[in-house]
């Protein structure tokens, strides 16, 4: 199998990102391996000879997806043995025409904690955990936005993923059997912040595979409860106007993006 | 100030993460605008439209960032009036050789829940909510990975990325004064999984302030109690052999990366 290495003097999350989107176009099978905080000259050369390793053990030339801000670093990288893809580095010198100005390389820039949003970001991770699960009533005043849906959903990770990647204050609230008696009806503290409500359903057989792994055989997870729950979310979602998306095909990042492009929620990190 | 547009058929996560890395490079502001799901030809050629009126509004042409799975959509897009990069496309020809394979390109296959790890990093994200700020002490066999540390160094959110990023099982044991007494020991628990240990440590006076905006004006927010708590905690490490960091000047991107590289744990998702 050949070796995909991603290189950086950072994280390497963006050499991953672009080499993995690339990688994902074609049917093949790669070992990959992240070198992350590539900083000095002497770990720039053990990369040389891990790289070399590689391709003496498959005998296949390993591609190598670096982003190296140092520029010494980054000429001892380019001279390994695999198939080197520095893909920012040319497109950098066109753009400085267009923008008319020189680019100003930094170290850390990106995904670092001089991000001028991180603080934003942790700040909104905390207030996830602290609203996750309606386990919390008196903070909906701060949220950008409240998720709500049935139990296993998919609000919590949501919830953590908007925190994590845009900085979004995000509280949840799940529905339960007992907020629907007879019909389901919007609870007072979720009328109050009607505006920022955003629902989430998802069909009932893999709500209920889903429930089955949690407590299997319960009325909980039976199909029956399901269905039972779903319509009355749905119905009530439809009734009060509330946004709502089906996460079933889903994925966290999807429904995330999905719901900024329906709501036009603007995130505090870009 | 420029527009930056991220353009995609999928989440346009691929297309961000790489126009963040390349304008990041740059001194200059953009106002970014993130269009996902562009899975129609009515809504490309909308998209068109709101690039022209960002040229016209703005009197420059706004940069266009995209990857599009679907040949149609694609070649719309292709003609806005911004400045386009169709970034990953060019490499495309090239690995075809290198591999002596033909691309497949699919739909949504990365950032979606087709993706093979979706369902293990879901499980991680609820294993780690779960064993969040010592709350659970049974689960710890399941555990890739038990961070360790004082109150708001950092254990919390570096779970919660490792599980969303990578896919890893991470719970988080805090130390509190009450394990500490005359002298921190390591509680038996956390003696039977010694090997999954990894610590967090802190400036001081980073966590007085951290500790600070919680609860202001209290001994545990106190110089003097951050300064014994990391004292006691730091000493645990060192005496036990216990790898740790110094999270103060690192983001959780970052804290992550190098856990990763310093322990060797193999990551679930790539």
């Amino acid at each position: 199998m050949r070796t995909a290495f991603y290189i950086s003097d950072g994280t390497a999350i963006t050499s991953e990102v672009f080499g993995h989107a690339l990688l994902s176009l074609f049917p093949v099978e790669f070992n990959h391996i992240t070198i992350p905080f590539v900083e000095t000259e002497t770990q720039a050369q053990k990369v040389l000879d891990q790289i070399s390793e590689s391709f003496q053990d498959t005998g296949e030339r390993p591609l190598v997806f670096y982003t190296i801000v140092n520029v010494d670093i980054r000429k001892i990288v380019a001279k390994s043995v695999g198939i080197n893809y520095n893909f920012l580095d040319q497109f950098v010198a066109p753009l400085e025409k267009v923008l008319g100005i020189p680019s100003k390389p930094e170290k850390h820039r990106t995904h670092s904690i001089h991000e001028t949003t991180y603080d934003i970001r942790i700040e909104a991770v905390n207030y996830a955990l602290a609203n996750d699960d309606g386990s919390n009533l008196k903070d909906y005043e701060e949220a950008d936005i409240i998720l709500v849906g049935v139990s296993r959903s998919g609000k919590t990770p949501t919830s953590l993923y908007l925190a994590l990647q845009y900085g979004i204050k995000a509280a949840n609230y799940p529905f339960t059997e007992e907020d629907m008696g007879d019909m389901l009806k919007l609870p007072p503290i979720l009328r109050r912040f009607k505006n920022k409500l955003f629902g989430l359903t998802i069909q009932a057989d893999r709500l209920h595979q889903i429930r089955s792994e949690r407590r299997a055989n319960s009325r909980y997870a039976s199909i029956q409860q399901c269905r039972m729950e779903l319509r009355e979310v749905e119905n009530l979602y439809r009734k009060e106007k509330i946004p709502f998306l089906n996460s079933t095909k889903y994925s966290i990042e999807e429904i995330s993006a999905k719901i900024l492009a329906e709501t036009g929620l603007k995130r505090r990190k870009y």
